[in-house]
């Protein structure tokens, strides 16, 4: 018996390749096929072809499907064994057994269809339509920083870091406080931000110190954190977006003297994400650089890797 | 006309040396002068002479004095303005304009004599004698970990350090969980922290990951908060007790992937020290290794250097 192929944006270690004889996905206990509509490049994908993680297959976590019965759906990456102590215990997100789409151990969504846990699902409201559906991951990863950290409307908030996550970290703390201020090397991308969060070059805050009551370090640089924590007042927090393959090498000192709070900060909660985008509160829309269909995805995949490119989304069907 | 003239143990930023000829302390506004009863040598101030913080003058921050009516006081370290915003947002410890005892431009308590804000004092209760008030400071400083982390009687809790300042986490922290181990490189340090507190080698620990709920690193050493981070289960709580000078190079990946948080810890309530003192709650006696006379201090300062030796207690009067 012959098995259908498909399409598929594969990394073996070596090059990211567009491959049209990869099998058909099979669903694993407890999953779910979906025909994939569209899927974003998330910068952790960038990251996956320099060695981070050290995953082999198909790429893509940021993506919208459809099932057989014609609702489309995003659906949470991690997925969790649901029996263990961490998962009993609710942090399914940090199943010590998980696998994560398209980043350890389970193919992703580069692809013609891909498989995910029915209990990841979250059903995509009409409202949202497939090139904003596709921001729900990365929206909720930043809804995550006000989920771990009470910031109030009188908190002075600054986001390290002019990538993507960081204008959704931005964009999403400017629902909780209008003082939120937006820090990067480049005039183009930080204007992206939009005009009612403060855009300020790095340069311009080098010898800032106690600046502000929360930083969120979104540089995906060894040296955001060491930033972060001067421009941090005492007692003040720190949320670490960065996550970088290599050594962090700074004083911590600081950290104890001004007793900060760091806060890791990962995955999200993709019903506050939906349902902002629902509510349209907050615009993703002017992030999508380019788009293209997946018999294209080499090109998107180099595209995405350009200087100055936002984010790059591959239109699967749809 | 002559000054009265006192002793007090001087560091110069090459030698610690009891000199007999420093003026008698003048009271800045504010201030009140102290006779010293008994001082106890800390950690810092063994890093002072290492070069810690730039200090020059009178060591000593973890005294008992008594004013000219013969009450007996104990002091908090931070001298604050009390009129900047941190102040007056009651963070009088963070204070950018602050002088700090024996560390930070102003004369400590290896001496005679001391000046201390009225502000800052704490009457001890006849309950609690010199040598145990001399733990007042550091006490507050374990209490620190418990007032800003949420503890409960069913978290596992792992302490770093069989210094005295991990002890006292330790035995802190006992009093609100029964399941705290102390982790250090000494059997004989470790068995200073008593029976009730479950003991364990740094050797045997090094390949256990994800153990604690919470994870107090009082190690001193740059590579305490990587095995702290190594140990803490996912979105569990990292305590920095450890100020080191230099810088750290660790990965802070598993930071933002197991969502920690990392609390810089430093000074704490001085009430609640006395309080758990007066109700001998948490034992300090058995920490108390060698007493010196003021006379022979640099004796003292060589002891407490010495390897195995838990505090050493300058008595000044009394």
């Amino acid at each position: 018996m012959l098995r259908p192929i498909m399409r598929g944006l594969f990394w073996d270690g070596s090059s990211v390749r567009l491959r049209r004889d990869l099998a058909s996905v099979q669903a694993r206990e407890g999953e779910v096929v979906l025909r994939v509509r569209s899927v974003g490049i998330c910068d952790t994908d960038l990251q996956i072809v320099r060695g981070y993680m050290g995953f082999r297959g198909v790429l893509g976590h940021e993506f919208v499907g459809v099932d057989a019965q014609g609702q489309r759906y995003v659906a949470e990456i991690n997925n969790a064994c649901r029996r263990c102590a961490a998962c009993v215990a609710g942090r399914t997100s940090h199943c010590p057994h998980r696998t994560v789409l398209g980043i350890v151990d389970h193919d992703g969504a580069m692809a013609d269809e891909v498989a995910v846990p029915r209990a990841n699902l979250h059903a995509v409201p009409e409202a949202v339509e497939d090139h904003r559906a596709v921001f729900v991951e990365p929206l909720a990863a930043a809804f995550q920083v006000i989920e771990q950290v009470r910031v109030t409307d009188t908190d002075r908030v600054a986001v390290l870091g002019d990538g993507k996550l960081g204008i959704l970290c931005a964009r999403v703390l400017r629902t909780v406080t209008p003082h939120v201020t937006l820090v990067g090397r480049h005039a183009h991308k930080l204007a992206l931000a939009g005009d009612t969060i403060t855009q300020r070059r790095s340069s311009e805050l080098s010898d800032a110190r106690h600046t502000f009551d929360v930083v969120v370090d979104a540089t995906g640089s060894p040296s955001g954190l060491e930033d972060a924590v001067r421009l941090t007042r005492p007692r003040g927090t720190v949320v670490l977006k960065t996550t970088v393959a290599g050594p962090h090498a700074l004083s911590l000192a600081p950290v104890v003297i001004d007793e900060l709070t760091v806060v890791g900060s990962r995955c999200g909660p993709f019903a506050r994400a939906i349902d902002a985008l629902a509510r349209d509160l907050v615009d993703v829309r002017s992030l999508v650089s380019e788009v293209f269909p997946l018999d294209r995805a080499e090109e998107a995949f180099a595209c995405a890797s350009t200087r100055g490119v936002a984010k790059v989304v591959i239109d699967v069907a749809g």
